[in-house]
């Protein structure tokens, strides 16, 4: 299977991002982890993006604040689908963020989440790797019975709360 | 390979949502293009997601104005990758259709792009198809390379002017 | 007396939804209370809006956050008055829900209220029920006339706390 | 059955406006459009609040722009239901008429719709009278088959172009 | 001396507007400070609007959050001048009550302050009444050089820390 | 009776400044109206601040956009009362103009008006020298009662219109 | 004299751009204008900020809209200043531009100037590079000049208009 | 070698903008700290500015929030580069700085880094001042390198802790 890679711009959004990880690997999906900038490390990040379809990688994540550039940047050095995750900051709540990230230029995509959306970044990729892989597609199907599960249950806590009030 | 499916709220959005048909058209990617709404005809649009796997799509482009729930719609009721087009309007610029589209709950993604990005929403349907089809991943880097290539030209043009003046 | 529906996307939203429920049962109106999420649960939601006239409900509330499409979900799916409360989140304060729920297209409206406004919302569905029930009006009279005490009571301590300063 | 009123706070707002009353004169349901000032004629907009329930109103509609205080006027003087629509204007496109209409105190609700929606708050009012109404209910399911019918024609129209492109 | 009269919508508002009152007694200027709400008790509010200036009221304060029509609503009874102070709320930051009290329509002014913005408001109110009024103008004017010196007086401070560091 | 001055950062700015001028000059109100930039003659701004009161003014008005300096470098001169026009410019509506004149930081107010609101600029001028001029005020009155006769006008042909519809 | 880069994203930006050169060749600072790409040539971008300093360069301009990756790009790749005009594209009116370009990590600041604003992104570089040019700095004085005798003469033209009204 | 002047508009911005005079010592750039205020102390504002190319600075930052005006005032007095570092503020998050410092008309530059960049504005002068300072420019290459290997390191120790656990 082709692998994910996660890139941060700093080692800061890492309890956010982190929650990407786990839900790769959750899904079984091989993933690594990186922190690189599109500013202090912009050869690294480059290369990375460059050498990424032939190093197995399938997808690649991209998780910055402010004037976040990372997605973009990777974006730039690959037609690998980048997916970008605003990262909220303490001043504009993370519109900055959303706005660097999604409103690319026509001709280099960034596919982009909510801000903070480090787990809806990860099912995304997770929904690019199972386009051709059914067993993938069975697992997500399958979470998605459970997070429906999930909310009936809830409702029917909800429901045994009432009727006892 | 894998079919595209484009899908509009609405025919006013057809002008722009036209240009994501031709760029798939161009990468020889086959592709559908519908009318469907999230709240005229909701039953056909969760239809459409929940048969579209097996219909043989693999991504979904889903193009929307104002309050905008047609790529979340459709998210909602299939995993395959989702790509959500914010359409502007003639009020708020297209931040209502944004922050509707890509502010997705934890669970069901939505890759969102540019404001009116239809171009770059069928890019990222070709990147996403071009996982795992080397041959398509060659034409996406072939017309990355063209775009520099006019870029250069353009760049070239400008000096050319700018050493006659 | 018609039923008031109250749904949530999340049990998250509970803390401030439950004043909807007290606020309607304040006026002796009856109420359910339910979670049902417009992406993770869609079908349920669909089937609670096509079914709730019959069902025996006047007015359906409908509290969602983020990418708020759970009141623009039910509206979909029946003609009766579907009243949304945008939930305030920690990013954005509240903007994405708001646009999402007002920002309704042509043909399916949503009657939208202030961020977390679920007390307003109650009251609205009241108002909506006493259109044709005269002694709920009453009851809603009442009410502003108690809270019209209220200000002027709170008015009436201020100046005296001022008259012994 | 119950009146719609329908008030705007400028007659510059009529070419917007008028559209409520041709969508309620289609339902059927008797209407007057009124041209009264929160900020100009206060007295007359807080008396025709005061007498509208008695002088047979159901529903009232509000449209005004900027500071739009007009609908929370009207809802400070009657518990019947007010619908806001807020109006564009040239500078912030509308975002101050939807936030001076939505943010309502707790209290006194306003049922806001879209920017410029005055469409979508005579549906609303159509809504609200049917609850008790049958038949109008029936012509509100009617025109939403009409509506959804109308997708499918112009879906069909668009499978039609392309298939002979 | 003419009065100046405070308003807020409600009492919890007083910890902000306390400032206000503190401010215009600091000038030995005379203050009334009272709660009512162009909502709650929309008739009060007018009427002591309309008899403001018959009641020794020189200029009115008026402070108000969210969809802020209480200064707005003054204004509409009285030509005497109103000041406006937007109330930060916890979500919008305060930015929904300033475009409702500054966006007012062409006639009916609201002198708009910052958010929050008491102090200020009580100091507009005191240069308005020293139009006429040399004394005044005269405190006005050595409270202003009193700041110079306490921002002069700070600056001496930093520099002397700086020069034993 | 005191003059207003009405002062502008460029004569971009006259063709919706000039309508402060009218309004002044219909209430009898000597007026001068001045180009003076905060950024571009600092020290005539400073300067016409500073001698402001002695040479005979009561108010100064001015209109400016984008980081929108002029209200505040003159009310930073002067103690006499400084409104704020903030002019629309293309790109944000005039959102950074309203911003730049209205939050002014303590000690230091100016009295902000709507975007491009220069008549109401002027009213406010005229309502602040009425404070202690009963002959002003009673113009302002009776500018008011015209402009509910306007309102009632119109309703009284918008009811001829629909009544011959 | 060192020279001045003026980097542009697109060709579009040309005729807001070509303001910058017109500057800087008024000031006789020598120029060269480029187009550039930091998602379609990032290479050719990186390449020119790391020799920049070398190739003879003091500042270096850079024009983008939207997500404006470009100034920061450039910013990474060279310790010259780098100072940011964010281009105003339709829909957001520039917003998502200033955000992109301004609100660069701790580490890589871009100097940013106002939307559209190629004008001031050349003075300010001639005012750079005049920090050490004696003859420079008094041109940029002589010109501070000039514009205020531009103001005092259209101040003067407006005077004799009113006296002759 | 030049001075870089620090100004704030009060003392209650010293926390963040002491970061930008540590950063200039840290570069060995000689640096004056200073409280001073557009609207407070706005003579000496303009006399600092007008005699801050004679007296020996090069660069002047200027740190105001809200209405933030000091950087403007300075730059209106001066063709030094003036660098603004809009300040956050409780209610908006520092946008109403942002846009009052960096919206300037064209003539008067100001160049504006991020919300509390105090930081970056500090390494903006020292990049001004290194573009006629070769060791200076050393020294910034120097903190760049190390910047990429800060990030570096923490990269290591990433993969050192993924590997290990």
């Amino acid at each position: 299977m082709k692998k994910v890679a996660i890139i941060m711009g700093s080692d800061s959004d890492l309890p956010v991002v982190r929650k990407a990880l786990d839900t790769l690997t959750g899904y079984g999906v091989p993933a690594e982890m990186h922190i690189m900038s599109a500013h202090r490390t912009p050869a690294e990040t480059a290369r990375f993006a460059a050498e990424a379809r032939r190093n197995g990688f399938g997808v690649i994540l991209a998780a910055a604040g402010k004037a976040a550039h990372l997605a973009g940047a990777l974006a730039a050095g690959t037609t690998l689908p980048v997916i970008g995750i605003p990262m909220k900051s303490s001043d504009l709540g993370g519109m900055d963020a959303l706005l660097s990230t999604v409103q690319m230029p026509s001709g280099i995509p960034v596919a982009t989440v909510a801000i903070d959306g480090a787990v809806n970044a990860a099912l995304l990729a997770v929904q690019i790797l199972a386009v051709e892989d059914a067993s993938l597609a069975e697992k997500l199907d399958a979470a998605r019975a459970d997070m429906a599960a999930a909310v009936r249950k809830k409702e029917a806590a909800l429901q045994n709360e009432l009727s006892n009030a």
